[in-house]
């Protein structure tokens, strides 16, 4: 099973909050966001960040291909069987080819995660890692740090709703099934959807320390899963027997 | 304390899923949008309302005062203690002024619900009220439905770490001190910021029935609480004291 220990020595282990001024610190957080990505895979991980900036020196970045508006509406009509409306538009901060040096990439999931026209966005998290101080994944955003590279030969989750036809795109990655998040180096990867939080309030706490997850959990009135083997969500949708 | 009945006699208690073209069914969700609202508040509910969306149809429309792009960027700077740069933008679809006849108004909170230039906002919680199938606040946005009037003699719920603050504001309404979410008739409140994903799966619940909301978790992977009384936030925030 994967390692649960951070991955910066500087700050492996640690339960006691690291000075604001830590050259160790990331400072540069950045969002791939895509057509049809999942809000909650973007927005969950994004609050929580949200609170640390308040605690200490983060800037957040929206990166897409161009800095025209992102939809989370599915492309194809066929994805909305009822014809409901129900999507937003949000607004990039950079592109994929403006995109400042950055710290920690964050890959939410989503319907448009399966989309052949990410290659250019595949191969900015393949060209972007060897420089991170960590990745992290949520999701289906899994799929596209697989495509990537990156994930070969490392211990990694998915999406459990998905996670049959999105591991079965790659067998050099080491696909866990049952795992609230797993981390493997400086590569986190969460299940679906809300455990996106629950991975990103685990690597606040590998950052920074128990007394600032406590204060952001606390804040976002959240009760975080701290097990990340964790998953009742595998049986639900049957993955060990992948 | 509040009851957990539904309101529609027509899904009262039901745990059966409703037929998909039931008249009873509401049809369109809206979110007010403002500066600085609280990003989990909206996508948290947000998200869950996109699965159901694949069920039943439904629109959702986000309203702001105009058409340009909202912040979730507290207005003051002395909001962001670290000089932190995390936040985005969102599009609205309408405007308080063009917004169409909704069934359910849903209403965000965050730093930016303190503001005191939303007086159109409250306005137009107060004039659509009257047709509306369900009102929720998550948060903060308790503050806003409160400035409206139409908690008024109701029971209701809000942040707990910003608690106190809020209740002063308005002796008219029974606020609860310790409830994940409350409901007095149509009016649904939440806790703070990710206790509005309970408050929206119970309101899923309530409108679609057990078969809909256990679709929906299952999917975003997310354990609901069930229980709208459980509130360890509570004591965390020292509210029952207030």
């Amino acid at each position: 099973m994967s390692s649960l220990v951070c991955s910066l020595p500087s700050v492996s282990g640690t339960t006691t909050t690291p000075a604001n001024d830590s050259p160790d610190l990331p400072r540069s957080f950045e969002y791939l966001v895509y057509p049809a990505f999942e809000p909650l895979d973007f927005s969950g991980p994004f609050d929580a960040l949200n609170y640390v900036g308040s605690l200490y020196k983060l800037d957040i970045h929206l990166i897409s291909e161009t800095l025209d508006p992102v939809t989370t509406r599915p492309s194809s009509a066929g994805m909305i069987p009822q014809n409901s409306s129900t999507f937003f538009q949000i607004l990039p901060t950079t592109t994929l080819t403006t995109a400042p040096d950055l710290d920690v990439l964050i890959v939410p999931g989503g319907i448009g995660s399966r989309s052949p026209y990410l290659n250019s966005t595949i191969h900015f998290i393949r060209d972007r890692y060897p420089k991170l101080k960590y990745l992290l994944s949520v999701c289906t955003g899994a799929l596209l740090c697989s495509k990537s590279g990156v994930l070969d030969g490392r211990n990694a989750t998915t999406n459990k709703r998905s996670y049959k036809s999105i591991t079965a795109t790659n067998d050099k990655v080491h696909w866990v099934p049952e795992a609230r998040w797993v981390t493997d180096g400086n590569i986190w990867t969460t299940s679906g959807v809300s455990s996106g939080i629950d991975g990103m309030l685990a690597l606040i706490r590998c950052i920074y320390g128990d007394d600032v997850v406590t204060n952001v959990v606390n804040s976002m009135e959240y009760e975080r899963h701290v097990d990340a083997h964790y998953d009742p969500f595998a049986a639900v949708w049957n993955t060990t027997s992948a």
